[in-house]
């Protein structure tokens, strides 16, 4: 822990990526605690194995892209942490296999989690048959942190792409937190947002409250008001009314597993926008890097839905909002399909219905 | 206040309506304050009409049925006070009618409130021309507590008609309280369901938690599990994906005021339950008393939306759940239109579309 900090309610006059959830300093690995938002800020140190997947399964890092760089970071500390213990190349590996298992299954939907950590490992086996042991984790270790630029420069790809579908003087409704508090800065559909913004466009933003875990008023309403951009919270059973009322444009969210088909898992109630904004014809877009397809999916119904505390339902803080005893469904996500979607929104750009097709076309240009 | 007890949490093991929102006892109006439950069960003394103004206003009751009842007792029970201190008619009737205006003004919404507070000055209007003030405002005491029970008869009448449209095992959905708790015992939509139950047909129900407020999970899931009748608490954006998974076979709401073409005010999120049924082919139907239509309105769009306070959304009992200063939008209601409503269950049968002809002709059955 870092220390507390109340935040101030001054939001800054410009736009920027001030927001950094995923930091490296001094040999550690410093999470924005996204569970202490908006009350205060602090950073988690999740530099030891254990921390890192406590860190991803309750939440103090989360979103698709987000987790996947903090779990590529918690293997490749952990490469270095073995690097300093074992000398067998086959013992460092099956002890590095182990770290990515354990960081892979903290959470199951999100698949850029298991993406990111496959990637690492598979790197480190590929380095192990030319360098020795040290050489690789300190490899991998650069490997990680340059993920997190990456991911900042994927998100301001998305953001143009994206910002090309909203005209000045849209209304867009958002849900849950896609934004820099989900990746490592900018955001995937706060990213389009910003980036309409940066070119000069006036949007007015409307975000879902996000139950259970309020990431929309918790966390997007927080971070857009820090770069000063103007937003307004609903509960998540208004949006409907608001679309009836013309009061919404444009609907972009994130997600957190695209199957080959383009039906995507996204946090609970995305599902739900999807069909309203069908309802009242009402665009309706995902936005995402292209690692967040994954192609052994050939439809969503594959997608492995997570089913979370009852606790995160019936409490709120020290709040019992339940009574006692209740049976409570607490899914995280939902499954919306791609024919409800108008758009994927990717760093190589926007992709359209059919998705089969243009999600394959799509891969084969990704490097 | 009449003590705090700590609700237990065993249900009992039979159909009941032991749930008793309002109470006459001692001469005084009794209300189980709603804002403590399902933490605590205590009763709110709303003789006085500031009081009662108040506990309708900051919800220790709610529910259109409910609050009807209430502002009806608050009015009579200021007639009684007025006769202890007026001699002259019109002085009596002047000060009743600020009474009434004041009760009037505590929610705009819900219908019931000024229909039955009407009533009763009407009732006043037409005594005084033959009795003296003393013997009015007993009488009129009379008949505003004899509306206790005749509210439990309606539900009962709801209950029967509805229930005839709930197979054995069917999966209900509903939303918001319209139960025991938002009438004087039974309730609508809740009360269909108890009906059906009670004809012994097994259901699987499931509730919206209902942000803001929580009715859902704090008011409906505590009563039916009072009556020891299973059910399942979802937040709000969850419904969708239940609908799509086949878990709803019907959904059933209560209403605040249905307009003469069906259009129906009702808690957030009604219209947006409503659009997604109709999208799921899932049958939708509201449970009211013919009292909640308003023959005044021809269509939905003239209804009153009362907006409440921004904290509802912005806090959780002591927890804060938004950046301060971030801008909230909170709609009490939406409207639902009568072209996706199934039927609307009343006292007095089923009323199908199209609605301006089938409330119209209802109507000139009430008498």
């Amino acid at each position: 822990m870092l220390g507390k900090t109340n935040i101030g309610q001054k939001p800054k006059t410009s736009i920027s990526s001030s927001i950094h959830p995923i930091k490296v300093e001094s040999g550690k690995v410093l999470l924005l605690d996204q569970r202490q938002l908006p009350v205060a800020v602090e950073y988690f140190d999740a530099t030891e194995l254990n921390a890192m997947c406590f860190a991803i399964k309750e939440m103090v890092v989360r979103g698709a892209p987000a987790i996947g760089v903090a779990a590529a970071l918690g293997l490749a500390f952990e490469s270095l942490r073995l690097s300093n213990l074992v000398t067998s190349s086959s013992e460092f590996l099956t002890q590095l296999f182990c770290a990515k298992e354990k960081l892979q299954s903290t959470r199951p939907t999100a698949v850029n989690l298991g993406w990111a950590t496959q990637k690492i490992y598979d790197q480190v086996v590929t380095l192990l048959s030319r360098m020795d042991i040290p050489s690789v984790a300190e490899q991998i270790l650069q490997q990680a942190c340059a993920l997190i630029d990456e991911d900042i420069e994927t998100n301001l790809a998305i953001g143009r792409f994206g910002a090309s579908l909203i005209k000045n003087g849209t209304c867009v409704l958002t849900h849950c937190n896609a934004g820099a508090l989900a990746t490592c800065g900018w955001g995937t559909a706060l990213g389009v947002i910003r980036s309409a913004i940066q070119e000069g466009k006036q949007l007015t933003i409307y975000v879902d409250e996000t139950r259970p875990r309020q990431q929309g008023s918790r966390l997007t309403a927080w971070e857009l008001q820090q770069d000063g951009i103007p937003v307004t919270v609903i509960v998540d059973s208004a949006a409907a009314s608001l679309m009836a009322a013309g009061k919404i444009n444009l609907v972009v969210v994130g997600a957190d597993r695209i199957a080959s088909n383009g039906d995507t898992a996204n946090k609970i109630g995305t599902y739900s926008l999807a069909v309203l904004a069908n309802a009242h014809q009402i665009p309706f877009y995902v936005a995402a890097p292209i690692s967040t397809v994954d192609t052994k999916l050939s439809n969503g119904d594959e997608i492995p839905i997570e089913y979370r505390a009852d606790t995160e339902v019936t409490r709120c803080g020290e709040e019992q909002i339940c009574p006692s005893g209740v049976s409570v469904l607490n899914p995280a996500f939902d499954v919306t399909p791609g024919r409800l979607i108008t758009g994927i929104i990717t760093e190589k750009g926007i992709l359209k219905a059919p998705y089969t097709e243009s999600i394959r076309d799509r891969n084969r240009m990704v490097t």
